[in-house]
């Protein structure tokens, strides 16, 4: 009698925010970046996806994705295609050498994924979204692989998620060979090595989509006059920098390093051709309540920084969470999210001296807060999306 | 008996808007610039300022500038004092060579200023104020010196006042000698060759004054990691393109690189640290207007510029006003200023397609709108702002 046991494996994986910005591919088929790139990985508590690989002898039909809810194609998505390709020729590579294992790489696959955040808010869930589909497969088949080794093709499902596959503070290398197997995440500092960092997330709302960063950066690579400087001397002196921030945790140079790189990366969208914005009048405000805070602490408690969208990610340490988030819990006490994660612990605080027109624009135009913080890796976990008859669980 | 006369000279000097910008200083105290820049002398129907020159042994006391009304302190502005000096210099080296001629450079100057358009407008008044100052000292003075000469010195009273000496298309060449002697503004091409360019401003209320123009370019010039590239490179080949495209009167290499150069320059203002920021959602929703046009249109009739401040300048031939500003009259109808220069001629035009959001962005902040063109020079006048005894006409 044939094997028609359901195998299956669950993970969850974070979503990551940069500090350093990934903005350009040099080979946009294997997804390797002009430049390198460093995000902080955040908890999970928060925002994360959670994803069930199964596989089954018993399922008939092609690979499938069911992605809150809703079936995804993903026969004609060339980017989850490279992935189950890759992982399934590492699963031959076991399997060849031991012939007792079951022969998972020949079944249909069936997975399951939910993130426990809107997707209408905006935040990238791209990256933890092809983390947690290539970290559970990578269970599911029982692979040696070390995260950086799976970083490498998690990257190619889409780039910022193989920095999602590590936890605390991590590098995206962008290497410099042609078949980019020298473009691979590493981690620089775990979260215990500097725990107390926070994120504060200002949902805006948008009034349109923006261009999706795929294009938007191949448009700033093809048409900016500035990018290249930015690529090739910029961003490598600031990835040195920020290491040594982290490295010594200094606070004051990890955020003036955050903030400048979210300009120049701004910068470079503003001087593409058509022009890309991101920014609006409420980010600007955010940066002007930033910059505010810092002028009343005499030094940089709080760092910006922006990706593609209106969103503002403010990091501060713990320690000052009353001078930071306690500023715009005051301002923005009415908005909902308080009640998450560090939300519901941040002192109002009335001192924050913001202009009266940042105080409008904000509360005009926050629709959501998220207030995390700096958080671990993927973590498998036994809660299946799927069922011992390989039927979807209802969440 | 000692002469008593009231000397007496008036000129009306144009606004300029710049298609290449001027944007950072090699030498602050000469207004020397990082880059050449080329501008669009527009209209003085629309915007101008009118100033007297007067001199007589009769005046006691120290030169006087009366602007729009107000009396200004020109002994503390080393600027102002900077440009009185050199046109003393060349007045004493002409009374020296005819000892017949009056001494004019050693009498009191007392001057006497007004702009036709209000200062509120946030329109860059100083170009015209300056190239005003100077021209009429000159006309005073009868000064033997060429417009390009006089260059010279209103460069050292507001650098961009240096293009305001001329009319129609006028380049700022850098120039790189230490004393500046070589950093003049010259004619590329009169109003006569290229005569039907238009020039529609929305005047965009600001939230708040900006960064000052002469702080804001150092602090790029100081910090900004992109900054060198645009003026060492981008601009120079930029300079070549306008110059090839206004002497071919070729509108679209024209209005892509007016954008472009536009774009570049905000770039590396919010590459700046701390960041600049001129545009708002207002002058972003102007551009998304203009690139509109142009997609409708099916090549570029119109280029967006903007200077450092939120108002927007764009510019298109008049073939195509119903095109161009056809669609901002039928948007902005209840907007002030239509029934000046040629915005009275504008037909509307219902077909502009803008987006729903842009149309509310522009009716919200759009606070006047100046419908005006390219234009001629300084122009000497005998209507006197100060009268035969040296009193100030009240105007």
């Amino acid at each position: 009698m044939s094997d028609t046991t359901v195998y299956r494996a669950s993970t969850t994986a974070p979503v990551n925010i940069a500090v350093i910005k990934y903005w350009g591919k040099r080979d946009t088929s294997l997804n390797l970046p002009t430049n390198s790139s460093l995000s902080v990985t955040l908890s999970q508590k928060s925002l994360k996806t959670h994803t069930t690989a199964s596989c089954s002898s018993s399922y008939t039909g092609q690979d499938s994705l069911l992605l809150n809810g809703e079936p995804e194609d993903i026969q004609s998505s060339k980017r989850t295609q490279a992935c189950l390709q890759l992982l399934r020729r590492f699963r031959k590579d076991v399997e060849a050498k031991d012939s007792s294992l079951p022969k998972l790489a020949d079944m249909p696959l069936k997975l399951v994924s939910a993130n426990n955040f809107p997707t209408a808010a905006g935040l990238a869930s791209s990256a933890a979204g092809f983390a947690a589909l290539v970290r559970s497969i990578a269970n599911l088949y029982d692979l040696p692989h070390s995260p950086t080794q799976l970083s490498l093709i998690a990257r190619q499902g889409s780039g910022s998620a193989c920095r999602s596959l590590m936890g605390g503070y991590v590098a995206w290398r962008a290497g410099s060979s042609k078949d980019g197997q020298d473009s691979i995440a590493e981690e620089v500092a775990p979260v215990s090595h500097w725990p107390d960092m926070r994120a504060l997330i200002l949902v805006v709302s948008a009034d349109k989509k923006g261009v999706p960063s795929t294009a938007g950066m191949q448009t700033t690579v093809e048409t900016s006059t500035l990018f290249n400087v930015r690529a090739e001397e910029i961003v490598p002196k600031r990835m040195a920098m920020m290491e040594e921030a982290i490295q010594a945790k200094d606070f004051p140079k990890f955020a003036e390093t955050t903030m400048k790189d979210s300009n120049s990366f701004h910068a470079c969208c503003l001087d593409s051709w058509p022009p890309i914005h991101y920014l609006n009048d409420v980010s600007r405000a955010a940066m002007n309540a930033v910059e505010t805070i810092n002028r009343r602490a005499g030094e940089l408690v709080a760092a910006y920084t922006f990706d593609a969208g209106p969103n503002a990610v403010i990091y501060y340490e713990e320690k000052n969470e009353k001078l930071v988030a306690g500023v715009f819990r005051y301002v923005l006490q009415s908005v909902k999210g308080w009640d998450g994660e560090y939300g519901g612990q941040v002192p109002l605080n009335d001192r924050g001296a913001l202009e009266s027109k940042t105080v409008m624009t904000l509360k005009g135009g926050v629709s959501r807060i998220i207030c995390t913080g700096v958080g671990g890796g993927p973590e498998q976990i036994d809660e299946h999306l799927v069922d011992e008859r390989g039927q979807p669980v209802r969440v």
